[in-house]
């Protein structure tokens, strides 16, 4: 292995590429801290790069990892800001409760997004709906083949300069054979094995020219669920509808974000089980004008269509509604707009 | 990080401990190949220590990871054998296609098994019941955030000298809260994930004096699946009981085996789906004089009792056709006896 730079020798040989893509680009830096007997360390900057790895260890093994996904914003001349990070800390401690894994304490989890959005400060693209996706990742280091907690673990906060995931209204395939996540299971929780679970699907879906999974309730397979990373809404006679939350489906902190936003423009919003038979008539009805997409790489984006298992495409047609609050989401995220929810986060 | 010896000092510095558990002592030696490009290098025998792994790889991410679990022998003067290692084989490429990742071509999961397993011959500690468990793993090494399947993965033979998984009777408590795979989900495949989200309901079955749960279907709750790494059997008016396959249930080869040999040795055998009620009363009725547990790391364990939530327990009392099944299959594993399955594999 080669001397691993400074952080200072990382920060200075940096720059950011004209392409950004989303998440291709890592940040020079990371923020680094352990748990071993009951105990996390301080945590400090260390330059990106490979870490060490006991190939036994349960996080490869046994996918004993939960992670989260959230955006600091820059708008000069002031200091970057993140949005909602206490509602990302506390899904990071449920989503590592429910695998039994020691959560992150709150002030640990902030003390790395600060240290890195702060170093990586000057790497922020500033153009609309560009930001510094933050990653925190729990997993663990202890090797063992018997299916049990590990005692020692770390925490890593990953950043990557970003463009938004998606670049322009999204084809959606709708997942008719494999099911996500189970009732009862970690559907809820943001672990590794939900999305490995969900790849074979995401293959096929781009096999179809689609770029996503749409995902049905594990029982029935009746109710539409949520997308691969992403929550799902329709306008539907005006109204706003997404999927009630279950323990199947991802609590998006967008999805919630969405909801209050849409609120307060005076949109009615419904939570309710959605039938995918029922939605895809109303699209053939024109009752549901739109449907988007809403989570923190996707921000709010367009869905153009649904492809069904047996061919047929699905295209409500209509993108407004999901422009208009993509537009007032960013507004707040970027500082243009006053913040009446309290969700942004100076640091 | 400090030089990394050579294969041969590896080896010649190991000395086998005299208590070994399950797991605990790692091998002085690993197996390696990586895929890049569509492409399988050769694979060659390294020694165990850490590897360097970038921390956005989908592995550790979205446990995009598979393995598979197995036994050497060896019985003097012979060279080390393997159990059923095609059966193996095939698993393992059926967990990789489950989830999107590249299968490993049989001439190398079996070159790895053959590398590791001679190079340590020596270690395979030979009291009836040990053996050299030996843990083929497949990971991607490919950084990224958007939930699709890598581009480059690593393949490493992992070893293990060990002793049997479970050193007498099993208390086993029933899971009524959690459910551990959909129906249409991973379960059947050996990926990392299904392991994840089976820890919290270990660490309730501990707490509880259990050493692991039993898993009851994800739609209904109510017919049993499997344990958390075994597979689950009850002899019942004399016959051999056990769940029918499910896409929730991992079908493990040590369950054919069982099946086999119990309907070999003149047992009436029976895969139906068994609610969990009529297990209860069967048992309570006498009917049901014994359950045991099946796996590569358990071999055949007797099951003592079954704790529900209600915290009652039910209690089989016999353990007869366990350890005769488990004394003819060591037989077998352990070239005591003729193998007229031919699941003997010599290397």
């Amino acid at each position: 292995m080669l001397p691993q730079p400074t952080v200072e020798q990382a920060l200075a040989a940096f720059t950011l590429p004209e392409k950004l893509g989303f998440g291709r680009i890592s940040a020079p830096v990371m923020f680094s801290a352990t748990y071993e007997k009951g105990e996390w360390s301080e945590g400090r900057l260390i330059p990106f790069g490979p870490i060490e790895l006991m190939p036994n260890a349960r996080s490869i093994q046994f996918a004993e990892s939960v992670f989260e996904g959230m955006k600091a914003y820059r708008v000069p001349p002031a200091r970057p800001h993140l949005f909602r990070p206490l509602d990302n800390a506390g899904r990071f401690a449920r989503s590592a409760t429910r695998v039994g894994m020691p959560a992150v304490p709150e002030s640990l989890f902030l003390a790395g997004l600060d240290a890195v959005a702060s170093a990586c400060a000057d790497f922020i693209p500033t153009r609309s709906g560009s930001s510094l996706y933050l990653r925190p990742t729990l997993f663990s280091t202890e090797g063992g083949y018997d299916v049990v907690n590990s005692g020692a673990f770390r925490f890593l906060v990953l950043a990557s300069p970003s463009e938004p995931y998606s670049s322009g209204p999204m084809r959606v395939r709708i997942e008719r054979d494999d099911v996500r996540a189970a009732r009862g299971g970690v559907g809820a929780a943001k672990t590794g094995g939900n999305y490995a679970a969900a790849m074979r699907a995401t293959t096929r879906a781009v096999a179809d020219g689609c770029t996503v999974s749409l995902w049905l309730d594990p029982q029935q397979r009746q109710t539409i669920e949520e997308l691969s990373g992403m929550n799902i809404f329709a306008v539907i006679d005006g109204e706003i509808h997404t999927p009630v939350l279950s323990d199947s489906i991802l609590p998006g902190i967008t999805r919630d974000s969405v909801l209050r936003l849409a609120a307060h423009s005076g949109y009615r919003t419904v939570e309710r089980p959605m039938p995918i038979a029922e939605l895809l008539a109303d699209i053939a009805a024109n009752r549901c004008s739109e449907l988007f997409a809403s989570g923190t790489a996707a921000i709010i984006n367009p869905i153009e269509s649904l492809l069904d298992a047996d061919g047929r495409q699905h295209r409500p047609g209509a993108s407004a509604v999901a422009l208009r609050l993509r537009q007032s989401l960013l507004d707040i995220q970027e500082g243009r707009a006053q913040d009446p929810f309290g969700w942004i986060h100076r640091l």
